[in-house]
């Protein structure tokens, strides 16, 4: 990439952790010299700055002085603050192949001016946010644990065409970003029998199985709840208004489990020195830090967009900025709109 | 209760297990001489009986020559297989309001065959089962930690009504069974903008919050998937579709953490002991085993209907039957009953 640019108003701090992870950027060898574009509150920006190492011929700043209210709708926020980080940012990015963009702000707002500054890939009708989250099962040779769940927000209302076009999108982006040759795929359901799911899984499903030998993709069919952390599918694929509900309810079970183990730790620490006990925690605890994963990538536009989570600290940041470098430099956008590419040619019996 | 109908060819050992609990039951004074009705194979069930213990005049079998099969769709069942467990206990069960039902099998076919032979509660349009599970926080005098999510399979296209309904059904259900005086009830949703939902949840939502005051609920609006075990909310309203899709998610992931502690715990093992690691994980595993909690009631109709997982053993169906006699006992059905009536009657201004 040649430049990323990154919110600097939303995560911890209020954007003081984000601008703690583009100073850092900027002295990074591996970024290959991108310009790291920091959006947000010139004044407040330049003024965090100064506390931190930095090389100021990589960074630069975009003042935007506009507060969006996360709670709101994205569409009040366009009319109520159109000079946002968001807005501002995303129209620097523009339809720029070679830029990048992050964010830890609200979502909705991020899809909507997506759609509005940048590239949309060729028939690509709704976009979709992926998260990359930990699972039971290892994959491969470097025993990758991880599995995408798109997806978890961008497009609430799906039909049968958004659920196939996910699919061919999630599977390109596993096969780039994983290590998995194959990666399989499963539509999330809530019944063994096909019948008794919604008709948009139903047509989804009729039209990935005939795809599926043409395309090369391994479609393992419906796959409920339970398989999105034991993990005999890769990729699960999900409209937005139900991944947003599966990724919360996770995140929740991990807060739950993690606080009822140190409830008990509390009581058994007399007798067993915590550092005992430490193996087993913080396995937990590591496999479901999100931090370490960089972001959820929004797909569908052919430019890397990431999206944080609300309370990202700075290694989210970091991380988010090393994963948009990573996606340009091993053509993980073009492989997805490729697979989109391949998707229709193969529908229109091409 | 008169008599309690027990499928007996579902659940572990292919009904084995269910009618030892139903033997079991027979011996049980708690029971206030219920009837226990077995029904399947009626050879199978009396050569079976043979081996447990129970009280041949408390005891009743019913033949059901037919068998479902689990993977295919209810209606299909319906005409391929007429004679089944379910159809012939849910015909004898009837519109009886004396009488319950308990069935591990085919939760669809339940559903169907129950809209048939059953009293549905007057202008309850579709029913709900509600899953009844544990959270982190703990409520009322005797720290109950349950919370209700409803539905979680027998509606799988729910309106704006069908969430409204659900919603004063299962905040009956919940001051009754539970201890809570005024349990809080939440719609689950995507987006803390009421904007970003899908339309049934914004209608829904401004109906209940309208509801709440005259009908004394206390509705706390929208919850992310996060509350769901964290327990902020009760009483956790959604979609058939959805709430299959969390309880399986949640089924999952306990899993997984049991499975990470165990493998974590293997290696431990030699300088902690087992028996001192026993306090936490056993929490775990006892907070999460919903044999415990005799299985999720269906609520719409006058009866109590209990749908109890596929994988359940004689602690399961025994806790099921238990809570068939006290659903009847305390007036659970007839408190839903009414509070759907005083719903019904607020809104048409009455």
């Amino acid at each position: 990439v040649r430049s990323i640019t990154i919110d600097c108003t939303a995560g911890v701090g209020d954007g003081e952790e984000a601008i703690a992870a583009a100073a850092l950027a900027s002295l990074e060898v591996d970024l290959e010299e991108a310009q790291v574009v920091l959006v947000g509150d010139e004044t407040d920006i330049t003024e965090s700055l100064k506390e931190h190492a930095h090389d100021a011929e990589r960074v630069r700043v975009l003042h935007a002085p506009d507060r969006v209210d996360r709670a709101g709708s994205a569409r009040a926020a366009v009319a109520s603050a159109p000079r946002s980080s968001i807005s501002v940012g995303l129209a620097f990015t523009g339809a720029r192949p070679d830029r990048a963009f992050i964010s830890a702000g609200h979502p909705g707002l991020i899809v909507l001016e997506a759609q509005r500054h940048l590239d949309r890939i060729p028939s690509v009708q709704r976009s979709a946010l992926a998260a990359v989250y930990p699972t039971l099962r290892h994959r491969g040779a470097t025993h990758d644990p991880f599995a995408l769940l798109l997806d978890i927000g961008a497009t609430v209302h799906c039909n049968a065409d958004d659920l196939v076009c996910f699919s061919a999108m999630g599977e390109a982006y596993a096969r780039k970003v994983s290590v998995v040759e194959r990666p399989k795929v499963g539509l999330l359901s809530n019944a063994s029998s096909l019948e008794a799911t919604p008709r948009r899984i139903q047509e989804a499903h009729t039209r990935l199985r005939r795809l599926a030998g043409p395309l090369d993709i391994e479609f393992v069919g419906c796959v409920r709840g339970d398989q999105v952390t034991l993990g005999n599918a890769d990729v699960v694929v999900t409209d937005g208004f139900t991944g947003d509900v599966v990724v919360r309810t996770l995140e929740g079970a991990v807060a739950t489990a993690v606080e009822l183990l140190e409830r008990a730790e509390e009581r058994f620490r007399w007798r067993l020195g915590v550092s005992m006990l430490g193996g087993p925690f913080e396995r937990l605890r590591e496999l479901t830090d999100w931090e370490n994963y960089g972001g959820a990538p929004l797909l569908g536009f052919t430019q890397p967009v990431i999206v944080t989570q609300s309370n990202s600290h700075r290694r989210a940041f970091f991380n988010a900025i090393r994963l948009a470098a990573k996606l340009d430099r091993t053509g993980v956008m073009q492989a997805v709109a490729e697979s989109v590419s391949t998707l229709r040619e193969t529908e229109r019996g091409g």
